[in-house]
């Protein structure tokens, strides 16, 4: 018989996990610090446990997904002498220093540690367009694929705990970033009675088109070489945002999202570099230490 | 015989635009303050004027594209009086008001005026992908749609003139912020020695897919309402920036790309709107007078 796989943590997110494996007829055993999620798994044949400790009975892959780094620790630390010998796939958003110190927190108990990152909303899990991206022991990973497949694509990116959530996190800080940019331009010509979802028919095109871009971009930032042809300047840029800036305030708005790709600009210029790419705000961004 | 276009200014955008005239075999004739460009564009069978004066010569339209506002003003106050009743088409990047104080300066000189804004670099204009956003004359849009559609996608927002420009800068603040956010997320992976270019193949189908959520952001944007289902919270939202900063710092780099959206999701919180839709940052955004 199959060993069950224990789920700790129910939030929506999961709740998608759990419902995923049980989807797959896999045998399911549940815990949440709360209990109406857990019963609503169990009538879908899920095992419900009282306690963490029922709940990591048997010898099964164990998946956590709770709120934080040290509602892992606060978890799990009281079972941890059970655990040895299993596999925990943590599934919790966290620093990747956060899950580096899982990792050897785990390496101290003899558990197999994989750490997760999730590119989708409880929503997606299991469907298209779903990626789970994983970093950690690749043992854990190619023994629990199968499980892991059931809930979107898998991405392995090696064996530092701290990989897939610092890819992960970059991708978001991208996102978050694009977000309050749309959310400005919207601003600006909602200032002037167009309407947001008007806007958003034109720039959703046009910023998909721009991150075809992004290799370009990629490939300079790779090569270090901003100075190459067809590259638009600092000094170019630094125009266009005076103009984007003056005319946010010229209608009424605030302009702060705007602010630190203007600052990184002036500083790059200040350095001496206005004739190179504005792909050398790189340089401002990265380590510093 | 047709009326030539008199082309003012021959910058990188200048010359795509008089070039796409020509190749439409259009009868042109170009000015710019220094000449080497325009004897190129002679080669190509344009009439090279010598000054300004010389090159508002006739009756067709004129073709504005300067270095700024001030410079359109340089160039144009004093041939001001020959221009009466005929049309000039401003593509010289500007701020809303810039545009608008011409149109006035247009209307007390009797010349129908079109500002437009080019949303496209020169390789691309007269191709595929290339937009241009019109305000102002309606007539003159009309008049001239032949010139105009030789050199991409032309739209037209309305009469007042400062609308296109609105509209192209509201974009570009979009696509600035999200280079910024793309570039912020490579130098996160970068200080453990993945290359931008692996993550910009990770990064750019991602964020092209989430430009698909424009549209619900701008429903919700809309209707001023940030509390209905599957919205994900500000608190939330800050849980997220806070571990994407922190991992950030923890790598040692500069992590001021997302300090604005950070700050205007915890001043959204402060006002006591946690449990409500990340996108009410766009409250923080809009007309402050």
């Amino acid at each position: 018989m199959m060993a069950s796989t224990t789920f700790l943590g129910l939030g929506a997110m999961g709740c998608a996990l759990a419902m995923a494996a049980l989807d797959a007829e896999r045998p399911v055993v549940v815990w949440n610090r709360t209990s109406h999620r857990a019963q609503r798994l169990g009538e879908h044949g899920a095992a419900v446990a009282a306690t963490v400790e029922q709940a990591v009975t048997g010898d099964g892959v164990i998946v956590a997904c709770l709120f934080d780094h040290r509602s892992v620790h606060d978890v799990l630390d009281p079972v941890a002498a059970r655990l040895s010998g299993r596999t925990l796939v943590n599934l919790t958003t966290t620093t990747p220093n956060q899950a580096r110190e899982l990792a050897t927190w785990a390496a101290t108990h003899g558990i197999d540690y994989l750490d997760g990152a999730i590119m989708a909303v409880p929503a997606m899990i299991g469907g298209p367009g779903s990626a789970l991206l994983y970093s950690g022991s690749a043992t854990a990973f190619e023994q629990h694929r199968s499980l892991l497949d059931g809930w979107g694509e898998s991405s392995y990116f090696g064996t530092d705990a701290g990989l897939a959530s610092l890819y992960d996190l970059a991708i978001l800080a991208g996102m978050y970033t694009m977000f309050a940019g749309f959310t400005h331009g919207a601003a600006m010509v909602g200032s002037e009675g167009v309407s947001a979802t008007e806007f958003a028919t034109r720039a959703a095109p046009f910023l998909a088109a721009m991150t075809g871009s992004f290799a370009d971009t990629a490939a300079i930032i790779d090569a270090r070489n901003y100075a190459g042809d067809g590259q638009q300047s600092l000094e170019f840029t630094q125009g266009a945002l005076d103009t984007i800036v003056q005319a946010s305030i010229d209608q009424g708005m605030n302009a702060e999202v705007l602010r630190p790709v203007h600052d990184l600009v002036r500083r790059q210029i200040a350095a001496g570099h206005g004739a190179q790419g504005f792909d050398r705000i790189f340089e401002e961004l990265r380590i510093t230490r």
